[in-house]
């Protein structure tokens, strides 16, 4: 890992099944739909690495965003099955970025690419944290910490 | 109030515009936004008596849905403006049931007939508790307590 | 099948990972959410039947909500893997009805216990109308029809 | 305005309660409620302009997202009146771009900073569309046309 938390990207996937209550009036899904299944990308890409996000709210802090970059290029309809990759493309003790590309699992379209960044907080102040040591290396896969 | 905790209703009206994210590919509002309008009905409901929620929690109670009977009779579509009508039918110590209605507010139609049943819990524990009787009698309308 | 349109219950389960975005400030799993996951569990019903929704759809109807009855035993968390039992209760030519039976995968708690009643409308009219035999034959599972 | 459709911002101001449904298990608002509260923003900026929504879709037009970037800088809670500032940033015949600025309604705490782009899209075909001269003029205040 380089000192600026760069981390060689390891897409986790995530496949999910299009909900009737998540598509709107156009016949197509809602955009905040795609919102909450990447959502759903990071809990399976955190679990993925090692460290659940369960596991960090257990040590005392919340992961909270802070700055969401959505390109929407194609649209998913019910029932369709969307494929979520998403991964770490930084860990710094301070803020984790994550990015995403959704794709329909049959066709392969792609639906959405979107990057975000999460901030650390203290989940009992509500102020901002330092992931401790452990957390970081957890995170970044068990190699030499940046 | 009568020794049951029925209460003379008293319906407080909210109005909602219908969202797009609260449609569905049916073209019309998906069902479980519904849920969500008469949850905030309850929020005014609560309000209008003098007893906000918020001050509930405050209290260390939490007010927890346990039974809920909706019934759907025309459907509402996206920008229409809506009528949450939300009253208090019981208050009992261990238990407050509401009645809804939902109108569209142009043409009056009837929308959704409801019914929800809450049990009272014990914000630390979890546990089901009974309400003081202070905030009993605020939610009865500062009257006489069953 | 019984003439009144009865079936023997067969539940089909579904699984869901339970999203932050669908829990509330209780900490626990926002009661609207169960009503889109027992959705969740009449697609795949449904799919099972032999009969997709999609299917339905396509031949120029819609199954809509009329009643819900939902009663909540206990909370599920995030994070938690959510068990959504859903089977067909009654299917006549103008009528469907659903039960559901929703535990916590891991230890077996019972969640939420609902029954669901929905009317079939045409697609194009909106206009209340009957399932063809052929539909109605393959929601009762291919078997004489009522 | 401008031959590249940039407008001078009108801001058009809309209140929401926070409803409970809002609110996820950190006890403040889901960060994808936030992204339908700029679509109600939207909803009453275009009416403020005189174009309805549902004005455009009559004439047999779709707006889609296609890009959103959103900056969260606090949260809100249950029952927080958040103020949703919203208005039009460009209009061009095949794309739109909206700017949104949320605050509390009591402290003026800045919650999202947001824009959003959008593509008009043909309702029947679903293919990227011009809007018409007339519809273009309203959104752009009546004036002389880009």
């Amino acid at each position: 890992v380089s000192a600026a938390g760069a981390l060689p990207e390891r897409m986790v996937e995530t496949t999910v099944r299009v909900r009737y209550a998540e598509t709107d009036a156009m016949g197509v899904v809602h955009h905040a739909s795609y919102i909450v299944w990447m959502e759903l990308g990071r809990t399976e890409a955190l679990r993925a690495s090692g460290l659940p996000y369960t596991a960090i709210e257990a040590r005392g802090f919340f992961v909270v965003l802070s700055h969401l970059d959505v390109r929407y290029l194609a649209s998913a309809r019910y029932d369709d099955l969307v494929v979520v990759r998403a991964g770490l493309e930084a860990v710094r003790s301070r803020q984790v970025v994550f990015r995403y590309e959704l794709r329909l699992a049959e066709r392969g379209t792609v639906l959405v690419e979107a990057r975000s960044e999460h901030i650390v907080v203290d989940r009992a102040t509500g102020r901002p944290a330092r992931l401790p040591e452990d957390l970081l290396g957890a995170l970044r896969g068990g190699g030499a910490h940046g």
